[in-house]
């Protein structure tokens, strides 16, 4: 038979999954001898029991908890509704990971009218007695019977009226009596039943309200954004009550074993004195700093630095503390890994190695690889952004914060930035066109679109902040409405791309601090690193800021990102509307100077690193103009026809771009695009190996093949231009010629692919896309509902789906490697920065992850985590 | 070492693989004992190794050719350019399947101004001694020089002019010699070089030629036409030349061993006196029929009887034969089996087994599924479709003849029809709004659009034949204009579904007869077929068909398309356009009755066969009007501001719908339409079970799922629905919900799926569409090219990819079944009609294929085949 609850003693800190995160450090606390008032778990599987059953607590698990609560009994000496010493308990929630605030508690569970009787007289303090009997009323008709809160507090307030007083503190004892009375009648009113006076009934309804409360919509919400299952389920800690309210010699507070903004090593908290945890927290009164207790009750201070000390030492980091002080007496009611800011993670790693707590791996393991996105974009000033202003929110799609005037275009981001103003481009959704004016803002918005839209991947990818999807922002005739507030061009406005908020006016940023701790700390994950960290970059300046993140190579070169900007779109549209080969070569032979100097300023910066250039992908469409105006302007000057301009386009048209024309079947239909751009590359290599001396090998990669023919027949094309070129020049060149693995097909026959490419390239935003059958332009519509409806708990274009795409790339992968076992395969989609998906890529046994510059020292250390944990 | 060049008499009929059809039957003939001129046989793998070399003769090889023509020229006592006895050869093509006419012949090779008087002294007969040579400087010019015949013939005509006559057959001799040299000094004109009078250099170059004749435009298309795969090359046979054109006691022919049209057992051919192969089929002389050799030369026409009873029965199949007779003796040339009418297979197929010459498995192995779509369909009257003008021609989307006057939009079909009239449907392409019309049409015709297009589709599922992509229709203000040819409203216009082909005017049609031949056939078929056939039905009257066809149930309602029709588009609309879940369901109810009657009529048809309902599928905005008239028309209906239903429309709008809010999404984001589905088909059930008294198990089929949380989700609330409406009837019913799997991530996680689902039907269209990562709609632009450059040989959509799409349903069906052994699994898309689809799948496992109802029969015999194949 299962066992659903556990005696704290009975557990210990490494059962999180079975008693949650809380009830493990209980049991763990108790174990080491810390002074934990006694209790029991009822575990995360009777969670999932309860939701099996539909919702209803089997009877073996009531009378489970039947037993633990007469062992507590026995073990306190009190009993439930006794006269003379009756037994208090506090009833939490505990999952598996943190999530502060999600669910509910309920405390001095056990008060019934006897009971509270006898509270009086053992506290003497009729006050206290009744103050928590009212609040027990308060908390348990909300928490377990849907009753809030806050219609209680509607008593309170009438109360304090009829009285004239302002402070909860002025109620006399027989207030509070009458104040309890008037809850139970209105409880009645409610429910039309009597509120329940048993105290093991009312055990039994706040455990089954704590299990509802794992799938209320914040805790669902909460979840969906820290990537937590649903199928965790919580624990629920069941524990006598001790009371920080018993009088001046009582107290409660919350600690940390160091400094969670700094790092440094202090405890650092605050409590009150004769207050509940609660009381703590709710800012009602102001706590006191920890430094104060030394002074107040030294005996209590130097017993708690020892347990701080105690608890850091044994579970090896800086620990968030919770405990009560009740008539002189210190207990410990909690202890966890404290959250802190990622300078502080950093320091306080940096430390422990120092203070020789824990080794560089452990150090190395410790640092959620997300938490370093923080320090490489500037940030708002915390004291500036209390002031602010929120009007909205949307995706945080790209992290750090930017302030600037409201701009609409491209073009006037470019105008408004040349005269030095700072500027936020605002657009419904941004499209390719935009990319030059979204270089030169601050931060990016959208009202339109998720975390895989253009808006968001090229942000990322210039590591510029952007918020975008925010639906409730409406464009209207002078500019945009949002949250009420009108703006319009050249208003000040602020982003914070790492929340998704969105607020008015300036706030002032602070630029990132990359400290020494982080050289040092990074340097001890290349240590552990096995597998290659490269970046996906379309120019030199891309280029170098990784170089200085620490990439070693470029995965992704877009050549088509390089032809949408002014100088270039003409030739290129020249290209698309050729109605021959003869002017297609033409318009082709304008774009390879360009193209190859695109080529040659990569080349300069990444000297010997190696760099894997893709062939044009996207559907000719794209680069065509839509408006009227542009239509009339190019049919201008490509001395065309405007209806026959028209007909070109509309014969572009495609229902589904996504699943066109595009790719490496551009390259089957127009072999000398691939050739122009062959040319390119090998005369780029040439002209800079000879400038530099140094040996450059161009890795070239043909996007989207489902089926190795394509390959065979567009590689023949480049090989023959590439060797030719280099047989001219008298130069000597290496360079190889790969794949994007991005078409399911092209997974389940890479063998056969495999014996025409040097490299598999895994390009998993289409994989996702054709894998899941679903667009990322479209999708967004449909996937909020499913998260509201637990259909599905993370955005699969985030983080890789394990169970169907990646299996696709692990098949592929190995029947790559049968065919050549030393087949080079990396990744360079938006996945490749994911620690998560990088984790799974390293055991699957990818050599390296391409990502955008900003997230290389993300994936160094989530690539570093994994040799760790998986082996070299 | 390889050996690639064999004897007749080292080869059989077995080995066309390596011999070719014609090699491998030549060498058979041998072997039995027929009178066959020698000769000897260069292997399919000597035109890859050809091709492999990039299209060059290995020395070795070259060598081998030498050793046979010197073994060759011992066993016939003649020699290559020997004054007193020469070797004259053909050299013939040959691949593994038939391939009539797409590769090249050169006959009479060895002749040169030596041999050429040795024929001379030889035969008596200087007109045919030249007339051999002038013929082989022509064939071989055209075949392995590309000089073109027709240069040759301008020479010929100009000599008739300067000598006043017509008639090649009026040439002197000396004329001829003359012609010889005229034609070998225009061959010197044209490629600097004099004409080759080695025989050995001769023939080395044909083979070359013929090899390289494998991959010409008529071959590459026909082997697309027919799914020859490119790697198979062909074979070349040289052969000794005999002559039908020595005199009164020669002559060639061409025979059937029974009547190709009709079946009858009886010889059927014609031949020349006096004539070689070439002319009996050039049309230049009227050949007579078998029957007149029997008076011309009755001992011949015996000694022909008994050899064609030894190859019929030796080949157990109605041969096609050439032959030559050389002065007074008979020679067999070839042997193969004959090509046939559909009508004329089922009768000789019959015939054969009451002859007791092949068992009833032969009989049914026999026959290719394909042909019986020609006994089910109308066809053009030979005798009128003779006189028809074809004025264009595209794809064979939908088999069938039709005949009808020219409409443009189905409110005109609907219109003419009424009135009686016949009617062909012209349109750019159809969509969805267009089937009332195209179910009232003789025939539709397309200009843009593939074989899996909307017009395709239906079409075939109706029975409709239909021409799609016709590319070069160009619409314009009355009309269409196709190959010089102005179509106006109400012209007449005939069209062939199973070529093609466009013809203006009216031709007379022939209805399809079923004869007895085909019931006892397709009895023979059903005893050895263990797969299920079913059919994909709409409609009463469709499943009605499908029944008279064979169907033993339905795989695939597709309820969407019921919501097209004229009184239902309006309720569509207005649930589509709905703001709020109550609007929605108001909708939902008007919906219900309609498609609650329905389902009555298919289950009143179907009875106690199973009938699969898949629950609404496309994206919503399919069925939202696109123009202005009908969206101000619509706006009225639903009292509505246009400027806010164009915001509906517009925010439905999706970038690629393909990959957008459909199939189960819709259900998950509006449960409520899958409520009211099963309403309707539970109701439904209910009301006929009662009726009729029978029992029915209707299966809900859910589209589109990804992921298993899909479906539970949806499921629920099917389940929900179905078991409280048969609770309240008081009835007993039950049914099925299950999945169709057309994602490729569904097969990747089929083992979760088969949880919830109780079966899976294959939906390969879209596993098609999203394993290649190409849209059918898109994917005809590029294909083109990649069959033009041999990339792909044939269309996904029309054969299920084995390599790719195969192994994923393989996949699933085998990760399905690990965790449900008895899971019922069928497919319901396009390929479940296609033969070889069918062969595949019935070697996965599946339980039955559902296909439209006009390729029922193709699918029992395909499946019966099969079964034969790969035991039961």
């Amino acid at each position: 038979m299962s066992k659903f609850v556990y005696k704290f003693s009975e557990g210990n800190g490494t059962m999180r999954e079975l008693l949650g995160g809380k009830g493990a450090n209980l049991a763990e606390m108790t174990r080491i001898g810390l002074p934990v008032p006694t209790g029991f778990i009822v575990t995360t599987e009777a969670c999932n029991d309860y939701y099996a059953q539909k919702a209803t607590m089997s009877s073996a698990i009531v009378e489970e908890i039947r037993e633990h609560v007469a062992s507590l009994e026995e073990r306190t000496g009190k009993k439930f509704g006794d006269l003379e010493n009756p037994l208090l308990v506090s009833v939490r929630s505990g999952s598996r990971a943190s999530m502060p605030g999600m669910m509910d508690t309920v405390l001095n569970l056990g008060i019934n009218d006897v009971v509270v009787e006898s509270l009086v007289k053992k506290s003497g303090n009729e006050k206290f007695a009744y103050d928590s009997y009212r609040r027990f009323i308060q908390m348990f008709a909300d928490v377990v019977m849907e009753v809030p809160k806050a219609e209680f507090e509607v008593i309170i307030d009438e109360m304090k009226e009829a009285r004239g007083i302002t402070l909860d503190s002025e109620f006399t004892g027989d207030d509070l009596k009458e104040m309890v009375q008037k809850f139970k009648d209105y409880y009645r009113s409610q429910k039309n039943v009597d509120f329940p006076d048993d105290p093991f009934e009312q055990l039994i309804e706040a455990i089954k309200a704590v299990f509802k409360s794992w799938n209320n919509d914040r805790a669902i919400y909460y979840r969906h954004m820290h990537d937590i299952p649903g199928s965790w389920g919580t624990a629920v800690n069941v524990q006598e009550m001790v009371f920080g309210n018993l009088g001046e010699d009582s107290a409660s507070g919350v600690a940390f074993t160091r400094n969670p903004a700094t790092g440094e090593k202090a405890i650092f908290g605050e409590y009150l004195v004769n207050a509940q945890g609660e009381d703590v927290v709710a800012g009602t009164r102001t706590p006191s700093p920890m430094s104060e207790l030394e002074t107040q009750m030294p005996e209590i201070y130097k017993q708690f630095t020892e347990f701080s000390a105690i608890l850091e030492n044994h579970y090896k980091d800086m620990q968030d503390l919770e405990f009560t002080i009740e008539q002189g007496v210190l207990y410990m009611l909690q202890t966890r890994s404290g959250k802190r800011t990622a300078a502080a993670a950093l320091k306080i790693a940096v430390d422990l190695v120092a203070e020789g707590l824990i080794t560089k791996e452990e150090a190395v393991l410790q640092i959620n690889p997300q938490l370093l996105d923080a320090l490489l974009h500037p940030q708002f000033d915390e004291a500036d952004l209390a002031k602010a202003n929120v009007v909205g929110s949307g995706l945080a799609a790209s992290p750090g914060a930017a302030t600037g005037r409201v701009v609409f275009t491209a073009e006037q981001a470019k105008e408004w930035a040349d005269r030095g103003e700072k500027v936020v481009l605002v657009r419904l959704e941004t499209s390719p066109e935009d990319i030059e004016g979204m270089h030169v803002s601050s931060g990016i918005l959208t009202a339109r679109g998720g975390m895989t839209s253009h808006a968001a991947v090229v942000a990322r990818g210039i590591g510029t902040c952007c918020v975008s999807g925010v639906k409730e922002l409406h464009f209207n005739a002078n500019g945009f409405e949002l949250g009420g507030n009108q703006f319009n061009l050249g208003d000040p406005i602020s982003l914070d791309g790492t929340t998704g908020r969105v607020y008015s006016g300036n706030i002032k940023t602070v630029d990132a601090t990359i400290s020494g701790d982080f050289e040092e700390f990074m340097g001890w994950a290349d240590e552990f690193r096995t597998m290659g960290v490269r970046t996906n970059a379309d120019s030199p300046a891309d280029a170098a800021k990784a170089i200085d993140f620490g990439a070693e190579g470029i995965g992704l070169v877009r050549t088509e990102h390089m032809f949408f900007e002014a100088d270039r779109i003409k030739a290129m549209r020249e290209m698309i509307v050729a109605k021959t080969e003869e002017s297609r070569r033409k318009a082709l032979a304008k774009l390879l100077p360009i193209q190859q100097k695109d080529f040659e300023g990569i080349y300069e910066v990444m000297k010997e690193l190696p760099v894997t250039i893709r062939y044009l992908d996207p559907p000719l469409h794209e680069f065509l103009p839509t408006e009227e105006k542009d239509i009339l302007e190019i049919a201008t000057e490509l001395e065309m026809e405007v209806s026959e301009l028209k007909e070109i386009i509309a014969s572009l048209h495609e229902f589904n771009p996504m699943m066109g024309h595009r790719g490496v079947r551009l390259a089957v239909s127009y072999p000398e695009i691939a050739e122009m751009q062959t040319t390119a590359v090998i005369q780029a290599a040439l002209a800079v190996t000879k400038r530099l001396n140094i040996s450059i090998h161009p890795e070239i990669m043909i996007p989207l093949v489902g089926d190795v023919k394509e390959l065979t027949y567009v590689k023949e094309f480049v090989v023959e231009t590439a060797d030719r070129l280099i047989a001219e020049s008298g130069q000597t060149l290496e360079y190889s010629v790969g794949t994007m693995i991005e078409i399911p097909r092209a997974c389940l026959v890479a063998d056969e692919i495999a014996k025409e490419a040097d490299f598999f390239s895994f390009g998993t935003n289409d994989l996702t896309q054709m894998t899941f059958g679903f667009s990322r332009d479209d999708a967004a519509t449909f996937l909020t509902d499913y998260y509201d409806k637990n259909v599905y708990e993370r955005d699969p274009f985030a983080r890789m789906d394990q169970e169907g795409v990646g299996q696709l790339v692990k098949t592929a992968v190995k029947l790559g490697r049968s065919t050549k076992p030393d087949l080079k395969c990396g990744i360079c989609g938006e996945h490749g920065g994911d620690p998560a998906t990088i984790e799974y890529l390293y055991q699957v046994g990818l050599d390296y992850v391409s990502c955008s510059p900003f997230r290389v020292p993300i994936a160094r250390l989530a690539a570093a985590q994994a040799s760790i944990k998986y082996g070299k």
